[in-house]
């Protein structure tokens, strides 16, 4: 249940300091030491898992449970009037520390915090057939 | 449960189409017209809520469970290897339509899809400062 190489295991063990937020049985909540914005919070499971789809529904949903409680706070700590609530999963995608964490980032008008990616578009017929892959690989 | 005026809730009714991946008794999922990578995929619960902290934890968990399906099949069908899990609160946070939706963006290595926020550093008792107003505020 837990990585004695995995520095949120550390944290949420207490052997690593953090400036923690908010915990309970399954989840702990703590400041992020770079913050995308004052106030960015981290919020993990207890129990190491690495990502998503390797975490238990019921740790996905502690975990979505403690940010419902916590998201407010922050953004009444901060005066931010909304937030950025994500994940990343594998190196591929961002993740840096290889155990399930969610971001609450507050958010305010004008804050200057960029979004970067890029939409796109789908030529013709390219979604419907990307769509039939998918669902295929769906009833799989 | 549903608003006249939600694009979400009219491609949830079939009332507005779209390239459906999934659904279940509550939550449809469906290719983004505008997708980050190929195959970023929303999912989104059939009954209207804004965000997060408005949506109750077991729509939120029904989410997750059909995006901890679908995100795997996504994969598979892409030829990606891992993906970024997110949902937006707020005008100011990016939110445009104003009906609860987590993205699934699938990453490979060097696609070039660029994470655009900086990360920036809190100066010396900040983070305890703003750490306890946080935790008095979870308190109050």
């Amino acid at each position: 249940m837990s990585d004695p190489e995995c520095v949120f295991c550390k944290i949420v063990a207490g052997e690593v300091p953090s400036e923690r937020l908010y915990e309970d049985e399954a989840v702990v909540a703590f400041l992020d030491i770079a913050p995308i914005s004052p106030g960015h919070t981290l919020v993990v499971p207890r129990s190491h898992c690495r990502d998503l789809l390797e975490a238990p529904l019921e740790v996905v949903g502690a975990v979505v449970r403690a940010a419902q409680k916590v998201a407010p706070a922050v953004l009444r700590a901060t005066g931010a009037e909304g937030f950025n609530f994500f994940q990343f999963n594998g190196s591929c995608a961002g993740q840096v520390v290889m155990h399930l964490h969610f971001h609450i980032v507050p958010r305010r008008p004008g804050d200057g915090v960029a979004f970067g990616w890029e939409q796109g578009k789908y030529g013709e017929g390219e979604m419907a057939a990307l769509g039939a892959r998918i669902r295929q690989a769906l009833g799989g």
